[in-house]
């Protein structure tokens, strides 16, 4: 029923192919790595984002909102971070035709703009914890191929969280909230995902440690969709972030911040499509339910009639339901929205009008059901539900077929080489082991695992020693 | 009771102290005309902007997302554009250490982005209408005096509507449509306006007439806070907007874009605080209720409960109540709350919880109000009305204060000096007697109000001819 070759062996025309059809965006800007969000798109993007605000909502994040223009003085302030990003920055330097005294970057990330605000909002530890987060445009001068909503000059929707703590413990305890938080997240929209400790020459510039999430697209390779770095005192440092103690000392502050941009709507578009387009999770899909009647002209009015019911009906239920009644051939319209990946469509002619039932056709499986009009809220929430869970248990299973462990480096290669995916390799957890490991599997160090160890007999497959860590490597995205 | 001086004498004063006491925005930020949207602010933000969203997304308007960056070629095509906005524009030309073949404009308003994929979206009637909004950052290179909210470099908040139809009529209507959703929305916040038709030499560049809302500062100068514009063909012709008509033949399009920045906030906040602080309207009230307990040493344990059982009442009830449960003394929670301009106010004292009843304080009349718990609900819902009510019509009378009408220059001039505000006056609508009505006043030209005409016998105060119009003069904030 369910075909999924093209999304699998061409996955990089099916996407851009799909945001195009489905019109989620228009990919035909003329410049290089920035793209139109249609309504459409729009509308799953402002779902997608709605479950991460909540989430950081209801965990005590406040939202606030930085300029996007950094001074040059403040931004070259963290050489370290300087060093993560300096090439990649964009720099305003005229107004109309003035040149400015200090050139102005266009954020990559807010560390730079947040943390000197920051050191004004910090006294004493009663104004800690801070726990802060925005949702705004981010810019990278990207030199590599760009890819809509995954390679971007302009990340359009990038959710930046920040933290200040008073004790090295609570900002350790804040980057397991993260963690979590992105976990409830991805569960929600049934995004598979492994994660992992970067190494350390893959750590965020600033950092003490990053952790990443990674999901794998159709044709195998990793992806990197959120990451939460734990920074010590290294910012604190720079822009002077200290409080006052219950001691009356006075004691930097330790800081995180994590991060996910529109790669999750990419994400959940690509977990669950297939070659006939989009198939979206019922939370973010823009329209859960799509009614379309099917006349025979000389019953067109009742046909008609019981379709606007059944619309209004849905909607007063709180589903996002759409009745399409333009004057086109339902042939028409079911590709219309199969390719949109609405979730569920009803059918309603004569003879279900006549029997006081839908038709209903699941985008996820084809499967067509036949529902009793007296009881149709309460099955469709049931049926939505089953989709969701559908949707997860598919995503999963397809994700685990990509995750492959093995003890030797060969096998390792040979695994990424035929079959893609994850490859999960003991490791001793030492730097130039780690590199060695990446360079013979001709893979790429995730890194190390987070919630799995290595058997207690495993040996580091470089330097043979016991291994502590599980590697993580794949090819990437 | 309500202390309005130096809100009144200093308003810039107060405007700023306000932001800053009241959490809103923090206004140091490093950069000229770059601010901080702090927690409480971004909830009064967004609060503020669902409104507007919502009232766009019911009229039948989409939400897009354009990028921010505008290469140089397309920026130039339009030549009126440019002239409007050439002197103000940031220019990005530089991507990490190289120079950009290609300057890149930070967007000063989306026309010159958005139109160039209009024409690709276009292609017959069927197509049109387009309406679609996007809430975006913009940009201007201020060198004004800059002013949080007000006068910025970076317009952190910018709802701009765009729109394009097969005949002018229907762009008629649209304007029409889009004074009405301003009006619904300021009158939501209670912000009272004027509109007026700007006159020719102050119209957006590219339009054929733009069509302006102010509002009047509590120190009497008229604010812009909305405008609309019939663009005409102008656009179009520049970027090829066609349709194929029913006729088979090609046709230009009309169009009408509209926006309202974060103005829109400040307008609300002056528009109705006093020299305490805010006093915020409770449908954009981050919160609207505030419930403080009054313990004593013997009987703490009660108080608390039942403030605690209030909280919970209220917010199962849909009221954005909170708990202030500080260990701060009342007088100071009462202060701090004030400030910020929470509607009401809950006292729970060990006689209130013996008697099974709440005080409740509001903030624009500082009315003290005995209610029952077992009514409190359905009470606090109708005082709320009624601070609403009070709030607009309180806001109305002061406005109405400051609008004038007279039929010689002379008074005109002395009542711009004297008394502020707005001053109406007959025009024969001509340009040049409408520069020397401006001139001679001493005053600026808004426009010629929209929904008032002057009597027959009026006269042009310059040319003496019959008056077609009224003229709106004011200073300008």
């Amino acid at each position: 029923m369910v075909k999924r070759e093209r999304w699998r062996q061409d996955f990089s025309g099916w996407f851009s192919d799909m945001l195009q059809e489905a019109d989620i965006m228009d990919t035909r800007y003329p410049v290089k790595g920035l793209y139109v969000w249609r309504p459409y798109g729009m509308k799953l993007r402002n779902l997608v984002f709605s479950i991460l605000r909540q989430l950081h909502e209801s965990s005590g994040h406040h939202e606030v909102l930085f300029p996007l223009l950094i001074p040059e003085t403040l931004f070259q302030k963290e050489a370290e971070h300087i060093r993560g990003f300096g090439g990649q920055v964009y720099w305003v330097t005229h107004g109309g035709n003035q040149k400015l005294n200090i050139r102005l970057a266009l954020r990559p990330t807010s560390e730079t703009s947040m943390y000197p605000m920051f050191a004004l909002w910090i006294r004493t530890h009663a104004d800690l914890p801070i726990k802060v987060y925005q949702v705004v445009n981010v810019f990278r001068y990207e030199t590599k191929m760009t890819k809509p909503m995954i390679r971007l000059r302009e990340v359009t929707t990038f959710k930046e969280a920040h933290t200040a703590h008073a004790t090295k413990d609570e900002a350790e305890s804040q980057v397991k909230e993260a963690i979590k938080i992105y976990q409830k997240f991805y569960d929600e929209l049934g995004v598979p995902y492994i994660v992992s400790k970067r190494p350390p020459w893959d750590t965020f510039a600033g950092a003490v440690y990053s952790i990443a999430f990674d999901t794998i697209t159709p044709d195998g390779k990793a992806l990197q969709i959120g990451t939460i770095h734990n920074l010590g005192q290294n910012f604190a440092k720079v822009y002077g972030l200290r409080y006052e103690g219950v001691d009356g000392k006075h004691h930097l502050v330790y800081q995180t911040c994590y991060g996910i941009s529109e790669r999750a709507v990419a994400a959940a578009i690509m977990a669950h499509g297939d070659d006939d387009g989009l198939c979206l999770p019922p939370q973010v899909a823009p329209v859960q339910v799509v009614i379309i009647p099917i006349p025979f002209k000389e019953r067109e009015t009742p046909v008609e009639k019981v379709a606007g019911e059944v619309k209004e009906e849905l909607t007063a239920a709180g589903i996002r339901a759409h009745l399409d009644n333009r004057d086109l051939r339902p042939g028409n319209k079911f590709y219309y929205w199969e390719r949109r990946g609405v979730p569920l469509r009803i059918e309603i002619g004569p003879k279900d009008v006549e029997r006081e039932q839908i038709t209903a056709v699941r985008r996820d499986t084809g499967e067509k059901l036949t529902i009793a009009r007296k009881s149709l809220k309460t099955q469709l929430v049931q049926v939505l539900e089953q989709i969701t869970n559908h949707l997860r248990e598919r995503a999963k299973k397809s994700f685990q077929g990509f995750v492959n462990s093995t003890t030797d480096l060969k096998s390792a290669k040979e695994l990424l080489k035929k079959r893609g995916g994850i490859v999960r390799i003991p490791w001793c957890g030492q730097e130039s082991c780690g590199k060695q490991i990446a360079e013979k599997t001709e893979g790429e160090m995730l890194g190390e695992e987070i919630d799995s160890a290595p058997t207690q007999t495993a040996k580091c497959p470089i330097c043979s020693r016991q291994a502590t860590v599980n590697a993580l490597l794949a090819k990437t995205y």
